[in-house]
């Protein structure tokens, strides 16, 4: 199964490091346009595992693995940043292409770098302290005004590592139960009119691409939906765009860079990054001239990115999530299959309850059709059959 | 690598007979659907053996092959039509579900079984005859007219196995030349305004879906240009959906059936069928909501169907063919990239003059708009770089 790189030097061979669904939508992308795709996977049967014919086994945290993978490929990038910066700086340091690079691996790691970068750049973040202990909280707070939120500075997705606090008791209840294992930092509650998201993708040359602004609608903290593109003023869409080229400008981004927003009072403030493709741009795969999936490949070998234009007047994805009860996606596909226009994704995945096992894109000349096919579908797939 | 369907019930294995382009199309396809695909190849390094976590090595024509993939999968379904019948129908004898049937693999193997058996439905086929000799030759053409056309029965593709002739002495000399192990056919020779092709799927339980109706721009007998939708009177466009469902219910198809046209003096002429996905049909990738390979694998599961619409105004697909001087397509890969809506396929085959290695495809507003954007990419790729 392994082969050397200098055995033929075209294609070019992208390694990625993880294997869940983003490098499985990556992998699907990679083969029209002829590459070889090595995947690191830590089991033989996560995600992308189930589908690429090269793979290395290993934790995307051994460096042996990283480097066993980088010398079998042209360059690395990432499904996920559950990665050791310092492990990547080695692997530059020992002339492998790492895209995105170790500093902005390291930045999309770090809420609170983030904040205080974007925030130095005159970006619009909400006011924010790193965590020393409940002092500080309860000074923030007195200061800024209740309730605050206190988010893990690494490592929370998906609604995991925030907390909104309302009272001092809870503040220091809360601290007490984290302990002192967990760096922290407090920020002020923003009063969210809706969440946003915009993608943005730059590749080493300079060229730099943004995909239209989309709205996430978020129930606890996961992405259940993404409409593209996002109803707001034209006026708030075009600083959007301004904000992300600025961020990709400034964090020298390589591949794809999503910008988490809230909209609140009519003005946009940053969430968070993610420096990689991200579930806010599925919808891209049908509803784009090019995916965030193809234009992340393009970008890290430094290739010219693709149009980023909506393919319809309106997109929607729906996120398969796994309820409270066991279903079986693969039974119950051929119902969804039934419902007009609706595009399937399923990443292979066994069901547990609020796992992301998949997700349905429709295209539609509104929203609301869009969304109500994508939700029909949705529904068919993880509701259980009544029989 | 290799594991029992047993082991899970679910997803469904797809077998894959041959690992050229369209296994690797219909490959890329399965994959948002969840299913496991295992392809038979020949060779670990042909189209869809770079890109296939299972395979199965072997030959289309080794029995012990097929019955090693078969027993892997749930269905078997085919990359190209160059098996054995008798091996299929050993399959389906032994239990194993293949999809085209054998039957139909039979038909559309066979050219003057498909003209007799079209004939017999009154559909339009030219006029023609099995040939024994030069005196059937010479006979046939003094009733019908020259020039005549002369035919493999089996095996011709890509302009190969067809031969215009134009006196009695050309027919000597070529009857004389391909001896008497060869089966051939001579038919009326029909003067082409257009080439077309339409595409239709059909699924077990019944359900059929029609793709718009195609021109095909055909050099030296090799299709170099596919034209989205074919522009003809609509009242021919709607001529030949019909006979494609015709030629479907009678051929009892499941997958996809490409039906080759030819237009002439107004009215349709049936060329040959095929029963797989087809070279006409690649644009369907970005073409229509649902592609060929998409519909394809739908089919031979028995699932619903999904739409065939555009998915825009006009959707041109120029054929990457090998020139007479070897070109790295994926060194050339950045400058076609750069064409704004240029969808670049490579097939990871090495070049060879007049191969396929791969296509282009563009949405338009218009057919010239489609068009110029294709071959602009296509230029980009085949043409040697001037440095």
């Amino acid at each position: 199964m392994l082969r050397s790189v200098d055995q033929d030097d075209s294609p070019p061979t992208v390694g990625i490091v993880g294997a869940g669904q983003l490098a499985r939508m990556t992998y699907q992308a990679a083969i029209p346009l002829g590459l070889r795709t090595r995947v690191l996977a830590t089991a033989a049967d996560e995600s992308a595992a189930l589908v690429a014919r090269d793979l290395t086994l290993g934790a995307p945290t051994c460096y042996q693995a990283l480097e066993e993978l980088a010398s079998m490929c042209d360059v690395l990038t990432f499904d996920h940043e559950l990665v050791e910066v310092t492990q990547l700086e080695a692997l530059e340091a020992a002339g492998h292409r790492v895209r995105p690079s170790a500093a902005t691996v390291g930045l999309a790691q770090n809420k609170l770098r983030q904040r205080e970068e974007l925030g130095a750049l005159g970006l619009p973040v909400p006011a924010f302290q790193a965590l020393g202990g409940p002092a500080d909280l309860l000074g923030f707070a007195n200061q800024q005004g209740w309730p605050v939120v206190v988010k893990a500075i690494r490592g929370g997705y998906d609604g995991r590592g925030v907390w909104v606090v309302n009272t001092p008791t809870e503040g220091v209840a809360l601290l007490d139960r984290l302990g002192a294992h967990q760096e922290l930092l407090v920020e002020t509650w923003v009063p969210i009119e809706r969440e946003l998201a915009i993608l943005v993708v730059r590749r080493p040359a300079g060229q730099t691409v943004v995909y239209p602004l989309v709205e996430t609608v978020q129930v606890a903290g996961i992405c259940r939906e993404v409409l593209a593109p996002a109803p707001v003023a034209p006026k708030l869409a075009e600083q959007a765009k301004e904000l992300a080229l600025r961020v990709a400008a400034a964090s020298s981004v390589v591949g794809v860079l999503a910008v988490e927003l809230f909209e609140t009072g009519g003005r946009l403030v940053i969430n968070e990054l993610a420096a990689r493709p991200h579930n806010s741009g599925h919808y891209s795969i049908e509803g784009c001239i090019s995916s965030q999936f193809e234009n992340h490949l393009r970008a890290v070998l430094d290739w010219p990115l693709g149009e980023t234009d909506l393919r319809a007047p309106a997109v929607a994805t729906v996120n398969l999530l796994g309820g409270p009860n066991p279903v079986d996606l693969g039974r119950q596909l051929p119902r969804a299959l039934a419902v007009p226009g609706a595009h399937v994704h399923l990443y292979g995945k066994g069901y547990r309850p609020g796992r992301k096992l998949g997700h349905v894109t429709a295209l539609g000349a509104d929203r609301g059709q869009a969304q109500s096919l994508a939700r029909r579908a949705a529904e068919l797939l993880v509701e259980p059959a009544r029989s």
